[in-house]
Formats: structure tokens, C-alpha cells, sequence
């Protein structure tokens, strides 16, 4: 989660809009992808140049480009140029530490969000910026890798029907912002299977790295957070937004993706609550472990001294000791110890430490 | 309380709209029942086929349609064709992890809200999606399974007598709403008798199952402010409408629902407050324990230890110690072991430690 | 404080507006006490039965009644039935565990708020409830059993001079508010007072009881903040009433028992804020015991055990230990056991153990 | 701190605007110092009989009429009655556990704050209440006793030049509330200094004495900020208050006043968290001293315990030992000895506990 | 962090607009920077008397005019006069405890904020409080000390190229605001570096400096936070003020830097969290080495205390012992010691102690 403090932003002092990509370089080559549709026809293609994609940007269909990889900073001032996008929008683009914000230009809305990962194999949550930028008929969207959780709407372009032909590039816009809010449910869902695990785990037997793994729950926690709770008003903003730019038809849709947004916030409250409940128990088994520990020492060292004192006695040397001449002393002497040893038995019984 | 995080929302991708129930199938067969009533006439049957309820949608008498089961996805959209029910409105209603929510379309309302279990067996908090479809005059309630909370409004409606016959759907609406509201006062009862045994519980013997029980009773809450917190803008909502669904004088009464629910979410803050405090008392109660044992460990060691170096003094094997050979010394040393032990007790009674 | 929890309304699914009481019948008998009083005359009887009452309505003069005990059902609908109160209302008033509120109708204003007690033998906080119906020129009080803070002004008006006089209903339900939030003041001084002796007791020698009685404190807190919080939205909502029941010249009282409302939160929240400090200081003190404990052991041990071992080496039995045969060893060991003891006690002088 | 909850109301059911002196006394005579002055001439004296002050209040020169002391009831009623005050207003003056706030009436605003000392032998915190009535020409400040934060305000206008001369009441008051507040900077710092002074305390040598101080810190805390923050509300109200008597050349400098409480606000939240991180240092620096006194007993015991043991096994008075017949036997055992010590000694060291 | 709360104010009591310098004295002599600015032109000069300055003032060109150090009053007092400045506002200029704040004048704009840097040799947190005064085409900066984050502004400046030449002075007073903000990054990127550093050294080997570092990295965010939160408001405000000293076009780079404010908050309120959490880490290391050292007592106590008794009982001196005549007695004896120390071993492998 280190990602959570490090530098995201470009060098002190840059002047504002210089394009400077600073991330991580997660991709070899940028690499652009073209899908154009509308009712009657779909076209989808891997283009070399952007140049290429220039063209449909005047076009009646609706034309979505993908941009993977955000460290070709000549292909994205490109972009800007052709589609006339405002130099601190592309700043925002190419800078992955940004927070969810939501932009209305005149002719297009610049939209940022995180795109979550969970990373099986680190068994850690991995976080990418994706930007869109929503204009008439075109969605123009910014990765930083290849890999995305936006298949399905390309598969539902694929396959050509549904309601989604029939709309506008809003629709699509909030498909891939829907897309993303229910991946935030699966990742949920698995810290929620983390953390079910954990607390078996902590009550059998607490050990520092459950407390490091409840740590990094945490900070998990405080990250999604970050990433989500401004998307809410990134959501609310859109509806409320006064552009010719989203239909009003789409207004329901987005309703429904700030409903789901609500209720990710909503669990993540819950699941944050549950993680400092995590930390009483971690912490009170620690104490149950160290109370159970000092019970042993305890019983131990209060059965034995009492009766080793008895055989010191015994062990003096004294010229004049009567005891030590009697016939049955040394009997007596063990049943003295056994009588300590079932009076002290009986009093732990009774204090419940047996 | 896995529930908490537990998937409920359709298959990451689906296009929005798309009605697949997801969650746990909780009844064999699909239930649908039908009353019909006004001040005249009251009609009670369960149906077979939900198109014998589609002609009393247009006729002046109110029809209360309840559905119990959401697995038969072909009968949700024929409802929702008939009553021309929005599609995301049919997907909300089968997605079963909803929030507490309310819209507002123009020929109906829909409300969503949990309807809450204390499954006694169990010792289990469980909950049951319902979402109510408002209409002129009619409403449709969906459930997960049989039974329900609702029987005393269908005596009421049996008994042809009271002010609900007179009513229209929005004040069938309002009772469902109203006796929902009403049983979460039975579950925070529930909760509160739990409390007070385990507050005796854990002062007498606290062990870790209390703690288990304390953190079950946390998520209980937190659970439970997830579905009650957001009924309160659905009620509030519901009042400032600007609707011809819902009759001026049906005001108050939502008025009156809406100040039961303060007061649910009054009772669950200091219901979670006093969760809290529980969590002290048994971190001192271990505490406590532990102190104890610390001090029988403590007088026993510092009784026996000093008299044990005496005896060990006179177990020595010199042949210069002139004590050995007098006469008195052994009744000596008893007696100076016999003035160490009431020194230390007199010291810890001092102490208040006996 | 099982009130917190405890059930306090009507039985689920019975309609709206039935008035059941289901609170704890505190009194025999309902008392119905009249005081009827303008500038120029002053009357006060307790009445039989509440008809007698009726004829007051319509008089110029404020007439106050005063009915302690809510279980005499069919009185209580006959008040309802003859001032015209609304259903709901009445269900409210003999629903005892409202919380505080304030509703508006056309010829009344409804207010609910608490009555507090500290019952010094049982050392508990105690709550009544109180609805009071202001009429244009009526206040109709309703509490649960007899007793109350409001003889001052019983009193007041009896002296037929004074302020009160000359006002109408609303200065009178004014002087009613008044005197309870008053009676909050003295509540508070009392917790207060407990908590300054905890304080001491805590600090001098803490117990288990101390924790049972921080939380019980807790939980007044959490209940009094309940039972106050919302009376400050009462209280300004008198104020910004739209209504000729309450007077203008009123307002500047009602600001005054506003202003005194929020002291009464501020305190609260200062004493939950104490409360929490005493908890630490509880916790912290029990760790001081515990330590001081651990000390007197460790000093003990250490002081004996390596002397012990000494006298254990020399309580060996070799045939070849050529330090028995000397004629000084014996005093010698003492001294070293002398140094021993010496040493210890210096390291743990300046360790500041002792 | 015990003013915190200490009785500062009338007794409970006075009729309101009754003025009884319920506060301490705290000065033996009532002592009024007037001051009149414009722009070209300065009065001051003490008078004896506050009818001597009444002329002033219709000149057009600014007149502050400053009463020292509370508790000569009929004096403040002679004043209420000749400046025209409400009887609410002269109650909330001698009532001295008041709120902050601000009333605004016709002919005058009324202002309630508290004058903050720091009582450095008692090492205690002390609050007056400061009561400012500004009329059109006229200031009228009531204070507990004698001595307050005022004198500079008075060196300035002795001092017949500077701003002060030429504005009016509203600048004066301006100028008193200005100089309270600037009061409570001197305070936080000394808070402040304690807090550093106990910081390291702590950390040499935690003591209970320590925990009290922090606890008492922690509650004055709370007090200042039950002082303060209803400040902020009555400077932004002084500021929006549409009245002839506040020139809008005087916003300025209440907008400045304003910032200054903000200050004071920021600082007492930052001191809060800070003390509670004392706490937390006081309570791990208690477990950091057990922590070593445990390590202490530990490393002599498990020394010592094994070493006791091997003297033992050589005291057994068994006729079959062969060891005791070897000569090197006992030279070995003092070998064997050495070992384990050494032995015990590394692991320690390897563990970091020496 | 002393600056937390050490007096930054001027002494009580002086007449507001009183500039007096309080402040550490930073610099020895003050030192005055001019720049001027357009399209065209660019000249830079350090000035021994502020008096060249003022020509400027009524150029067309942007004039920037920087001065380090705050002590030479007498020439703050000069330029407050030529550039018609409000006494407040050069008080609060020298006053350098000041919180940021914006304060809107008829002919120009004040700004208060803080310069952070991380003094790398004293491993803290170091403020600077920096003014700006923004004219229709001048901007006068002050600043406590020489060395600031503005050269990468200035180099911009000199290059004579890019956007800021052809933009005016509030362009001019926004890229010194947002490479102000800009700076902060930095500052927040070091304590995420020193808290992880620290998260790894307390699961090592937890010390009481860790605790020390923790808390100290706690005040420096509370002081953080101080610093940046009324930023917020100060630059929401710049937005919307309405004003011609701030041109449309730099609107939306004033929201850039407001979004960067934001980020700088979220990510302070989540390492504040995270500060709290290294804190459980470190009690809970702590707890964890108790535990370990208990650990090794109990299994060493608990091993030697029983065969000490053992060895013990055959030290005692009676005559009649048949055992000691035994000749395996000696050999059995070890057996059994063995068999104990095997037992126990086993018992505490079983309890996962070893």
C-alpha cells in the first residue's frame, strides 16, 4: 500500500499543464484500440497510429478509444490537441496519484476514477487511474496497463444488441463507470473473506502476524476509502450536471450507479468497523494467552514452594531436631506435602483455574 | 452476519436491467397471494398464475398482490411488463443486497427495505429483502420467502373494519412500512436482554466465548444501522414528495413512521455505545484476573522464598557452625520463620492485597 | 436503565391511533387536578371525572389540567374526543417511550418531553414521561404518575401575582418546559458529585464495583443525552412555529429555555468526556496495582534466590569441598550473602523501585 | 474544575427573570468605575452611586460603566430599569455558569463571555463571566469581581490618542471582547508549557500523580472549549447582525476577532489530541517499566533456578551417589555451573533482553 | 513542534494595528526582491530601499515584489502606506502564528499560508508563514526568512516563455499558491517513508523512542492539518470571490490547485490514521515481548521448581528413610527428573509455548 503516500505527482515547481508521466512505466509499447458503433454496425480494431482514430471523431456513430499505458507523452498531447482538450486536463491524465473529480468542459466532461485490482498471488489490492473523457459521440479512455474490467461491455457491444447500441456515448460512459463500481463488490467481497479468516485464525492463536495482516487490512481500508468516496460526488455531479452532453434518459442509469456507490461506501464503513473490532480481539487474546500463561506458573510455583520449604526443614542440620529421629517422621512428612497438594488443588478448583 | 459482505449483486458485466436473482433460494416454489378490498368488499386467494391478478390493476378497488420468492425470474418480468415497471427497478427487486432505498416514477413508487429476523434457534440475526411497488392503486410487495411480519395488517383487512379499508394504496403502503419499523423494536429488545445477561456474564467469569459474543453483537449493529440509517431519508423522502400517489392525509401517519425510526436509530447509537462499554468491562475483567493471580503467586513466593533461605542456611554442611550444636537454635528458627510469615501477612493486609 | 431498551410500545401490527397502555402502571388511580386563572381570578380543584373539565374550553381563562396516570384508556379517548386531538397523538401520549418531540395541528401543538428523577436510595436516574396539548387557551398535561417538578409553578400562580398571570396557555406551557429543563441543571450536579467521589475512590484503590458504576454513569449519560438532545429541536421549533397559539412576545422565553436546553447538552457532553478520563484512569490504576505487585515479587525473588543458592552449594555433600573443613567460611558466607542482599537493594534504590 | 457541573442556576421553578445571585461572592462591595470619553475629552472615576452614571447614557460621548461584582441585586435592577433591559437579560448577568452567546434586542445587544486566568499557585485554570450590554453610546461590562484582562483597553484611552477615541460603543465593545480573547492565547500557551513540562516527566518516570495531571488537563481542555466554542458563534453573529448599533467600519475588526477564535479553536482541538497522546505515552511507558521489572525477575530466576537445582540434586543424603566420592567432583559442579550461566547469559543477550 | 502553541501573538492588549514583529527573528537583514513582468520584458533586482519599488505600482507590467524577513517594521509600515494596505492586515502580515485566511479588499486580496520544509539534519517539521498581497498588477509576497519553494516560479519567469508572461498578477499569486501546495506532496511523501521505516524497526525490537517518534510524527500531522485545512477554504473562496482582480481564465487553475488542497487533506487524514495504527502495533509489540519473556519464566520455573522439591526431599536429614539405603535409589531418582522435564516439555509443545 505504499502507493498510498508516493510521489504521484510531477516535479515540483513544472509549470501547470506540462505533461509528465511519473507513475510506474507498467506497459512496453502504448497500445490503442478502436471500437466504433452505432445501431446497424460495429467495428473494432488494435490501430497503430492515433492519427488513425482522428477521423471518426466527427462521425454520427459512437466511437470509443482506449489509450493502455500513459508514458507516451507525445501521443497523448496528440490527443489533446486533436480533440481539443485543456492542457491541466491532460496533466490530470498523465499524473496516477490523482482522486476521483469529475471536469465539464464546453465540449466534452473529464471524468477520473481507480480501477481496482486484487493481486492473488501478493495477496495485495492493486490500484490503476483510469480517465475518461466524454465528448458528443466519443468516450476516449486512459489506462495505465493493459488489463482492464471492461470485457463485458465490449462483449456486449460485440454481440451487437441490447440496449446499449441505441444510446449515446453517456451510455457508454456509464457502462464502463458501472462496470467499475461492481468490480469495487468483488473486491469487497474478498477482504470480507480475508477478514473471516483472520478472526478464526486470531482466536485459535494470536500471533504478530495476524496484528501485521489486520495493519494491512487497514490500510487497505483507508485506501479504498480514499479512492471511492469521491466518487460519489463524481457520480452526483454528472446527474446534476447542466450539459446537452448526457441525455436525460441516461439519468436513471447513473441513479443506479450512485445507488451501488453508496452501498461500496456503505460496506466499506461496515468493514472498517469490523477491522477495529478484529484488533479487541486480537488484543484480548494476547491478554486470555498471558493470563493462561501466568495461571501455570502460578499453580506450579504455589503447589512447590510450600512443599520444597517443608523438605529444607528438614534438610538443616541441627544436632537437636526430635523430629528427625522418629520412626514415622519421614511418612508424616509426605503426607504433610500431599495434604498441601490437595489443599492447594482444591483452592484453584474453586477459584476456576483448573 | 457473513451476509454483511457477502456477494449479492448480479454477475460483475451484466448489462443493467438484466434480472438474475443471485441470491440463496429460501423457498421451493414461488408464492403469490392476492387481496383485493375496498370499503365494500375484501377478496382474499392465492393465485397460481400471476396474470389472474393483471385485471385488477385498472379496477377502482385496492389490490395488494405479495410475492414470496424471487427465484422465478420469467414471472418478475411478466409483472414488471404488465405494471410497466422500469427494468432497473426489476433488477433491484432480485438483487437481494440492497439498501434501503425509494424512487419516484411517475405511475409508481418503489421502496426497498429489510425486514429483520431473530432466529431464535440460532441465536442469529437474519434479514429478508422487501421492495414495495406503489401504484394508483395497488401495491405489490416482494419477498425472499414465506412468512412474514405482515399478518396483522392482513387480520385487520380481514376483519372489514378500520380505517385502512376507507384508505387508498398509499395507506396499505404506509402499514406495511409501519409494522416493518415496528418489529425492529422487538429485535432491539432481543439485543438489549442479550446484553444485560452477558454484562452479569462476563463481571462473574469473563472467558473469550463473551468477547466472541461481543463482537458478534458489534457486527449485529452494524448490520442493523446499515438498514435502518437509510429508511429514514426513504420515509422523509417519501413525505415531501410531490406525488398524486401518496394523499395528503396518509402525511401524518408517515410522519408518525418517521419518528418510530428516529428513535430505532436513537435506541441502536446507544445500544452500540453500551457494546462498547461492555468491551471494557471485560478487558478489566481479564485484567482483574490477572491481577489476582499475580497476587496469590506473589504471597505465596514472598512467604515461602525468604523462609526456605533460612532452612537452606541450616542445610549447609560446615563443620564451623557453632548453631548447629546448640540446643534451642531449631525451636529459634521456627520461630523466626513464624515472625517472617505474620510480617508479610501483616505487610499485604497493610496492603490490602489479603 | 433496562428503560434504555425495555419495550415501550404498543403491541406489533396493531392499527395506528389504538391507544394501548403498555408502560408499568405507576398509580391507582388516575388524578385529574384543575387549575383555571386569569389576571383577576384563580381556581384549582381535583375533579372526579374529567366531563367537569369541559366547559372550560371555550372560557377566556387559562384553564391547566393536570392528569397523572395514563393507564384510565377510555378517559383519556374521552380528552381526545372533546378537544378534537388527532388519534395518533393520543396513541403517543399513552405510549411512554417517545422520544421528545413536537407536532403542530391546527387548533393544538403536541409536545412529549422527559421528566427526569434521581432516586437517591435506589442512587438511579428515573424518567417520566410528559405530553403536554397547548390549546388556544388550555394546557392539557399528561404524566405517569404522581409527583412532579412543577409545584414552583403550582405555587406561582397560586400567589395570583407575577408575570404568569397576565400571559395566555403558551406562556404557561412555557413556564412547564422551563421547569423541567431546570430540573436537568440538578441532575447533572448530582452525577457530577458521584463523579468527583469515583474520582478518589478510583485513584486511592480501585475495584470491580468502580467499573459497574463508571458504566452505569455511562449509561445515564447515553440515556439523558437521548432524552435531550431532541428537546432542542423541540424547543426551536416552538420558536419558528408558524402559529397564533404561541404569542410573539413568548419567543424571547423560549429562546431563554432554548439557550438553557444547549447548556444542558454542553454539560453532557463534558460529563461523557469525564466519564471516558475516569475509565482511563480506572485502567491505569488497576496497571499501577498490578506493577507495584510485581515489584514487591521481583524484589523478593531476586534478593533470595541467589542467596538460597548460595546455601545450597553449601548443603552439598562431595566428600572433597575443602571450604567446609575452613574455620571461616561459615561467617564468610554470611558476608557474601550480606553483600548480595546490599547489592540488590542498591540496584533497585536506583532502578527506584524501592 | 469543578465549576464544570457545579450549581450556577437559579433555584429551580423561580419565575424567569427573577435575579438572584446564586455564584460565589467573590468581591465584598460592588465597585463601578466609569469611563466617558469622545474624541475630545477623557473621563474616569469610581463612583458610589450608579444613579451618578444615568446622565451619560443620553450624551452623545461614549460612556463604559464597568460594575465589579454581582451579588448587589437591587443595583443591577436600577440599572436594568433606567437602561431599559429585559428582565431575561439582568437574570442571565448575576446567573454566572452562562453560555457564551449574544441577544440582540432594539436599543441594545447583549453579550455574555468568559474571562479566562490562569491561577498559578493553585495551578489551576479560573473563569469569570464578562457581561457586555452595548447600547448606542454606551457600554456597560458586569464582571464577577475585581482585577480583569481590561486594563490595557483603559491605558489606551487614558492615554487620550489612538483609534479608539474617535469610534463609538461598538468599537469599545469590539476592543473588550478583542482583549479576552487574545487573553486565551496566554493560556493555551501555558497549557502548552505543562504539556511539554509532563511530556518528558512521563517518559523518565511515569507516576499516578502524572495521570491526574493529565486528566486535569484533559478537563480543563474540555472547559476552554465549552468557553470558546459558542464565541465563534456570537462574533459571526455580532458580524451579520443587522442593527444601527454596530457601525459597518467595526465588521473588519470583528471579522479579525473572529479569526482569532478560529485560532483558538484550532489550538484547543490540537492540545485534545495531544493529550490524549500523553496518555498514551503515560500508559506504554507503565507496561514499558513492568516490561523491564518482568525482565529483571526473569533473567535472575531462570539464572539462579537451574543452578539451585544442580546444588540440590548434591545435597540428596543418598549412600549409593557416586559422584560424591570423586575428587574433582565438586571443582566439576562449580564448572557445570559457569556454563549454564554463561549459557543463560548469551541467550539473553541474543534475545536483546541485557 | 513547540511553534504548536508558543505565543505567536502580539503582547495582550496593544490596539489592534499595532505592527509589531514577535516572530524568531530568521534573518539578519531584511531583503527585498523585485521582479517585473510582460510579454515583452523581464527585470530582476535585489533593492536596498523599498522606495524604488513603488513606481511600479502603477505600471501596466505584473510586478512582483518578495521580502524576507519581518522584523524591519518601519518598512512594512511603508509599504502598507503607498499601497494603501488596512492596518489589520499588516499586523497579521508580522504576526506569524497567523492560520491561512483570505481577505477580500476593494483593491486588492490578502493571503495568508504556510511554507512547510523538512529540515533533513533535525529530522523536523519547519514552517514559514508567507503573505501575499495581490493588486490589480502587483504582487507583494513576505516571508519570515530567505529560501523558499518559489525559484522554480521565478525560473519560469526568467525563461521568458510560457503561459505565465502573458497572464496577469493573479496568475501570478496562483502559481505560488499551487507550488506552495505542490511542496506539501513532498512533505507528506517523507513521513510515509519515516513511517514505514518505523512500522518495520516496531515489529523488530518495539523501544520506548519509537514511541517518542510516533507522537511526534502525530503532532506533526495535527500541525499539518492545521496548516492545510483552511486552505480549502482560502482557495474555494479566491474561486468564488467577485472580484476583477481575478480574471475568468485563471478560475479553472485555481480549482486544480483546490483538488490538489484535497488531495494534501485526504491523504494527511489517511496517514493520521495509519499513525494510530503503528500506535496499536507498538502496544501490541510490546505486549507480545511481556508475553515472550513470561513465556520463558513460566517454562524454566516450571520445569526446575518441581525437581528441586524432588532433589530436596532426599536432602532431608531423618533417620529413617528407607530410600537413601537404596542402591538404585540414586539412578531411579534421576529418572524421574527426567520424566518430569520430558512431561512438562511435552505439555508445553501441546500449548505451542515452545
Amino acid at each position: 500500500m505504499t502507493r498510498l503516500y508516493k510521489k504521484t505527482r510531477k516535479q515540483v515547481g513544472l509549470p501547470p499543464g506540462t505533461i509528465v508521466f511519473l507513475g510506474e512505466k507498467r506497459i512496453e509499447k502504448t497500445r490503442i484500440t478502436l471500437i466504433d458503433y452505432d445501431e446497424t454496425h460495429f467495428q473494432e480494431k488494435i490501430v497503430e497510429n492515433i492519427e488513425e482514430c482522428f477521423p471518426f471523431k466527427d462521425e454520427p456513430s459512437v466511437t470509443w478509444i482506449n489509450i493502455d499505458g500513459l508514458h507516451d507523452v507525445e501521443l497523448i498531447e496528440k490527443i489533446g490537441k486533436h480533440f481539443d482538450i485543456h492542457p491541466l486536463v491532460m496533466e490530470d491524465i498523465v499524473s496516477v496519484g490523482q482522486r476521483p473529480k469529475m471536469d465539464n468542459f464546453d465540449n466534452y466532461i473529464f471524468i477520473v476514477l481507480k480501477m481496482l485490482f486484487y493481486d492473488e498471488r501478493k495477496n495485495e489490492l492493486q490500484a490503476e487511474q483510469v480517465s475518461l473523457l466524454v465528448g458528443k459521440n466519443y468516450v476516449i479512455s486512459f489506462q495505465e496497463r493493459e488489463g482492464d474490467v471492461f470485457d463485458p461491455v465490449r462483449q456486449r457491444l460485440r454481440n451487437q444488441k441490447g440496449r446499449i447500441l441505441k444510446q449515446g456515448a453517456d451510455y457508454l460512459a456509464y457502462a464502463l463507470l458501472d462496470i467499475c463500481v461492481d468490480s469495487y463488490f468483488s473486491i469487497l467481497e474478498k477482504v470480507g473473506d480475508r477478514m473471516e479468516f483472520l478472526d478464526g485464525a486470531i482466536v485459535e492463536n494470536p500471533n504478530p502476524e495476524n496484528l501485521q495482516e489486520i495493519q494491512t487490512m487497514k490500510r487497505e481500508m483507508i485506501f479504498l476509502r480514499k479512492s471511492v468516496w469521491p466518487l460519489r460526488e463524481v457520480i452526483s455531479g454528472l446527474e446534476r450536471l447542466e450539459t446537452d452532453l448526457i441525455k436525460e434518459s441516461t439519468d436513471i442509469y447513473l441513479r443506479d450507479v450512485y445507488d451501488h456507490t453508496i452501498q461500496v461506501i456503505d460496506t466499506i464503513e461496515a468493514l472498517r468497523d469490523m477491522i477495529s473490532g478484529l484488533l479487541d480481539i486480537y488484543m484480548s487474546s494476547i491478554s486470555n494467552k498471558m493470563n493462561e500463561v501466568m495461571k501455570v506458573l502460578t499453580i506450579i510455583a504455589t503447589i512447590f514452594i510450600p512443599i520444597t520449604f517443608i523438605a529444607g526443614i528438614y534438610g538443616m542440620n541441627f544436632e537437636f531436631m526430635p523430629e528427625l529421629k522418629f520412626q514415622w517422621a519421614y511418612p508424616v512428612v509426605w503426607c504433610v506435602i500431599l495434604a498441601v497438594i490437595v489443599g492447594m488443588m482444591t483452592y484453584f478448583r474453586r477459584k476456576k483455574w483448573l
